[in-house]
């Protein structure tokens, strides 16, 4: 569980992973991305409706999802920025610089492994994996070299890498999380199309960008009326 | 708005895509997915239970979700699975084969281009755009165009493109922007890092992918304790 030092009255933290919804944890994300950006423009304490008004959010929302984590504003100052923006890459294990392997070095792998976004928040794409003789030994542009995915457990061990990202086709999926389960892989964050399985106690998340997609064309359908 | 042959009692039809949150509408894409692959194995009629069981739904939030916008349930058959996919697609405004552009053709334009989720719900990627001369007059490996950013203007009018998903670095990501709503487009996608700004009438949606790897170590995190 994570040390809270500002913790000054009864909270929640006893609750598990589990028991916090993904929107939850998905806000937070949002909640520490902006506070950087603060961070960056010098600010050194903000309000939870100072924030809100700054980046189109909630404020009795953001009030609410941080007192789930403890105590972290002070009355007549609000947030200081930098505490929380501690507070939270620790709740969101992010302070650990977990490490990453990317399966399959197409144009979708090779994209994620040199996202800037990824660096910037504490995750290190250390590996792509691919079973494409021309890729293997291969890097991507950013440096990350391309391994031979016979080679996954072996790296996975010698590398430490925490998460995989599946980035294969479509019918590759679900062999390819196999073999991920298989290296002792825990969180699998898939971007393949279809459903993948994983067994208990492997934590998939399936990014479909066609979601993403389809709520923007509901907004122009919705526009027609 | 939508035309919805089964209803039969008053809905909240009129409501308008703002009142309706993005996370139903991301839910009712997930309804849509699911209900292709159960047509796709030849069931004809589902229950919303069945259907979350397969899926690992929560039946009563789809009964809710559907409710919305009509009544699509039959009493003791449950939901016709290709009526009710017809509807969704209607509703999500996926019926009309809406057409995308994309900007910038590096490593995640062209891996968009070519994603193969986007065809099957009724999106056609029509246009890649980059502003290198090199990359201009080729082609995605599926064969998606890639035009200069400077007929931007002209190539949107002409190929009636209606949603523009914008994968260039960040430090263009503002300019690209105001090339896309000044050539006329109204939904824009965006894959860059950092907050766009759009005017009233232009719905941004942004993808944040840093935001799915986060609650992955979240979870990671908070299984050590």
């Amino acid at each position: 569980m994570v040390a809270l030092k500002l913790v000054n009255r009864p909270n929640k933290r006893k609750q598990t992973a589990d028991q916090v919804s993904e929107l939850t944890t998905n806000r937070l994300s949002v909640y520490l991305r902006c506070l950087n950006e603060v961070d960056a423009s010098g600010v050194k304490s903000i309000s939870s409706q100072a924030l809100a008004d700054r980046f189109q959010l909630n404020a009795a929302q953001i009030r609410k999802d941080l007192a789930y984590f403890g105590e972290f504003g002070v009355r007549g100052v609000g947030y200081y920025v930098n505490d929380l923006r501690q507070h939270l890459r620790q709740i969101l294990g992010v302070d650990k610089h977990l490490r990453i392997a990317i399966v399959g070095a197409g144009n979708l792998g090779l994209a994620l492994a040199d996202y800037p976004g990824f660096k910037q928040e504490g995750f290190e794409i250390a590996a792509l994996f691919d079973a494409a003789s021309d890729k293997i030994g291969q890097e991507s542009r950013g440096g990350v070299p391309i391994h031979d995915i016979r080679d996954l457990k072996r790296i996975v061990r010698r590398e430490r890498l925490d998460i995989a990202v599946i980035a294969v086709p479509a019918a590759h999926g679900q062999p390819v999380v196999e073999q991920v389960v298989a290296a002792g892989i825990k969180a699998i964050l898939n971007f393949s199309p279809g459903a993948l399985k994983v067994p208990p106690g492997v934590k998939l998340k399936n990014v479909d960008l066609t979601v993403s997609l389809e709520s923007l064309s509901f907004y122009l359908a919705q526009g027609e009326s």
